[in-house]
C-alpha cells in the first residue's frame, strides 16, 4: 500500500485505492479495541537498501500521497519487507505468526487479484485461515478480482466478509 | 554486527570485535575499488518493528557504542533484517543474490561458531561459493571458533583467508 | 495426475482429464525428440509413506485407472513428492531445476485453476518462465479455469499455447 | 543411512557405523512401546528417480549390506527424499512434523559433524527442541563430531544422551 503508483495499470488501482481507504483506515483503527495485530508487507521494487521510512518517504513523494498519507504505518508497527508478490515469499512473516501464536489472518490492501490473490494461496498453503473483506482490497481488473475472490472463498476456503465490521466478527 | 551487546556471553565477543573491527572496517573500505557489493544482514532480536535505522540507533545505544560506530552502515548499501541465526532463513537474501547474479559471498562479522558457521552451512547448500577471512569473524568461544573455521573448510568447501588483503585475492 | 479420484469434485475433472489424456501422452512422447525433461511431481495425499510405486499403485486402484494408465512414469523420470497444492512448496523441485540449469518450464496436468496456477505463480516469483498448453492441462471449473489461463498470461507473463505442437515451439 | 558407502571417507564412516549400528537398531524397535514415530530421511545422491525401493536398493547393493539391512525402513513409515544435507532444506519435513503436532526431535543416523549437525541446526532456528543419543550417531572425525556434539548443547540447546535408553527418557 505504500505505492508511489508510478507502475503500468495504477491508474485503475488508484480509482480502487480511493474508495477502499476509508474503510482499510477503519480497520487500523479498530485493531486496539479488538485483539488485532496490524502488520505491514510491502514491496521494495528492487531496492535492497529501502525500509520503512525510505518506502513511506518514496510513496509520499510519488503520484498519489492522498492515498498513502491515511495509512502510513505507525513507527511501532511491525513492517516486513517482501520482493515478491507473496507476503510468505523470502520474508520472516511466517516465522512472526508461528511465534505470535497467530493461525487467522485478514489480508487488506492491493491488489486483489495479484499480491492477496498470492498471498492468500501462501497462507492457505501454510494452514493460516484467512479473511478478507470486499471493502478492504483494491484492485485493476474487476473481472480478475471478482474471479479472485470466488477462487480463494471456493479453492482456498477464505472467509470473504462485505464489510469491515463483518470481517471483524470473523476473527 | 549492529549489537548492543546487553546479550549473554557479550564480554568474550566484544574482546574478539575489538580485534576484528579495523580489519573489517578495510574491508568495507575496499568494496569500491573491488567488484565486490557490501550486504548488511542484521538480527532484529525480535522487534518486528526494527529496520536499519531503528537497529543502529539501538547499537549505538548498547554497551559498546565505539564497536558500532565504526561500521555503521552507509544508508544505500543494502539491508537485510533476519529473525534467526542464518542470514539465509526467511531472508530475501538468496532471491537478491541470484538476482544480482552473485554466487561467491564473504562472510563477515560475528559470530564465528554461530551465525557466521550457519550462514556459511545454508551458503553451502545452496551453492554459493563461500570466502571467509579469519581476522574478519569475531567469535566467543575460541576452541569452537577454530573447529567451526575448519569445518567449513573442510566439509563446506569454504575458503579461508588469514587477512582481508588474501581474502580479496580469492574473489 | 496419479490420482485415485475418490475426492470430492472428482466428477468434472475426470471429464475433462478424459479429454486431455492424449494429447499429454503426446506431449511426454515428444520429450525425447525435444530438450524436455519430463517430471512428475505427485501429492502424496497425506501419506508421509508414499513414493513412486505406491502413489501409482493406489491411483490404478482407484475410481478411473483407465484415467491413470496412459501416464504411469517411467522408472527413470524424476518424480517429486508433494504435500500441499504448488510443486515448489517444501519439495526440491526449485534445487533440482537450479542444478539442471533450467529457467523455463511447462506446466501440464491437473487442476488448472488450482495445482496448476499456484505452480505457474510459484514458478514466477521465482523467475523461472512458465508455459502451457490448454489441451495439456485439466480442469474442474471451466469458467475458474479460463480465468485462471488468463491470470498466468496477463499477471505472470505465461506464455499459453493453445495445442502441445504449438507449447513445444515455444520451449 | 541407506548409503552404498562408495564415496570419499566411507572407511572411518563404516566403522563408525559399525559401533552404532545395534543401538540405533534398539531405538528404533522401542518406538511402538513409546510415543515415538520413526521418519527416515534420505539422501537421494542427485538421482532425482530415486525413492525409498530405489535407495534401499542401492544401498543394499553397495560396499556395506550388512551396515544396512539391519535398518531397512518397514513399508509404512514416513520415507523423505532429501538432495542436501539438512533434513529440512527444500523437504516436506517442516510440513509434516508441524501437521502432526510435533515439537521435539530426536536426531539419529550419520553423520554426527555434517548432517546431524546441520539438521539440528536447522530444527533449532525452526524451534523444534532436539534430542540426540551418543550412541545413536555416527561420524567421519572423532575431533569434529565431538565439537559439533558440543556446539549442538551449548549453542542449540540439543539435549545430548549417553545411550538409547538415557535418551528415551528425555522424549
Amino acid at each position: 500500500m505504500l505505492n508511489p503508483y508510478d507502475h503500468e495499470d495504477a491508474e485503475p488501482l488508484m480509482a480502487s485505492v480511493q474508495q477502499m481507504l476509508p474503510h482499510l483506515r477503519r480497520l487500523i483503527d479498530s485493531a486496539d479495541s479488538r485483539d488485532l495485530e496490524i502488520v505491514y508487507v510491502n514491496d521494495n521494487y528492487g531496492d535492497w537498501s529501502a525500509g520503512r521510512s525510505e518506502l513511506v518517504a518514496r510513496a509520499l513523494d510519488g503520484k498519489a500521497p492522498h492515498l498513502v498519507e491515511p495509512i502510513v504505518p505507525a513507527e511501532d508497527l511491525p513492517f516486513v519487507v517482501k520482493a515478491r508478490h507473496s507476503i510468505f515469499y523470502q520474508t520472516l512473516l511466517d516465522y512472526m505468526l508461528r511465534q505470535d501464536g497467530v493461525d487467522r489472518i485478514m489480508l487488506a490492501g492491493q491488489v486483489t487479484e495479484q499480491c492477496i490473490l498470492y498471498s492468500a494461496l501462501d497462507g492457505y498453503v501454510r494452514h493460516f485461515s484467512v479473511i478478507l473483506s470486499r471493502d478492504c482490497v483494491a484492485h485493476i481488473d474487476e473481472e480478475f478480482a471478482d474471479a479472485a475472490l470466488r477462487m480463494m472463498q471456493r479453492n482456498m476456503h477464505a472467509e470473504v466478509a462485505s464489510t469491515v465490521e463483518e470481517a471483524l466478527e470473523l476473527l
